[in-house]
């Protein structure tokens, strides 16, 4: 059973590769922009400089065939149920992002961090609450 | 530009009806139960008693062309861009709700709280960190 997810925009970054990427969002990840579809932009008209985000980008480039997995770089580590990890290998390759707004321009906001390679799709967006 | 999203389960919960249902998380959810399809049994292997989840559902029953929306049960507020709510109403519906496994057995996981309607397939579970 499925569903088409559709993009609202795409990111984006000074990241241009996976090896490029913080391996947990805290670690200085560089600022971003988001650039949201003409035809969403109706959705993003209440969004203000300032607002904290939430972001789910669609990990384009992962493996959605993969059930457990073990850290980056940890070759001896255990291997994990996929659903007790943020990996981004996983049934639907969703991300999941909390950012604040530097500025809005039409249908372009500059987050302040975000860990995604240049050229991800954004599915969603919520406010912090 | 779309890609599907594949469903890994459905929740089972007393929720039968949007009037059952709380306005916030917060308000009183009551417990359910996600059933994982025997496909992705692999990927909740490590979950246990005692974490910290985090549910992304599909609300499948979401009007998928609202880009504009005000509060349920508030005629008079004003219409707001639905990427600064919450609302179910939205281009891609993905509900995020966050609850601890009370137990879990084979691929059925008991939680805390879950503010979604019977029936509702889910798409996504990673940990709170």
């Amino acid at each position: 059973m499925n569903q088409s997810i559709n993009y609202i925009g795409v990111v984006r970054s000074s990241l241009k590769n996976l090896k490029d990427c913080p391996r947990q969002e805290s670690e200085n990840a560089p600022e971003a922009t988001l650039d949201i579809f003409p035809e969403f932009k109706q959705g993003i008209s209440d969004i203000e400089k300032g607002d904290e985000l939430i972001i789910f980008s669609w990990l384009h480039h992962a493996d959605r065939t993969v059930l457990k997995t073990k850290p980056r770089n940890e070759e001896h580590a255990k291997l994990t149920g996929i659903f007790s990890t943020r990996s981004p290998d996983r049934p639907n390759p969703i991300g999941m992002h909390v950012a604040k707004v530097i500025s809005i321009d039409d249908c372009r906001i500059r987050l302040s961090q975000l860990d995604v390679l240049d050229g991800t799709p954004i599915v969603d967006i919520k406010p912090v609450i």
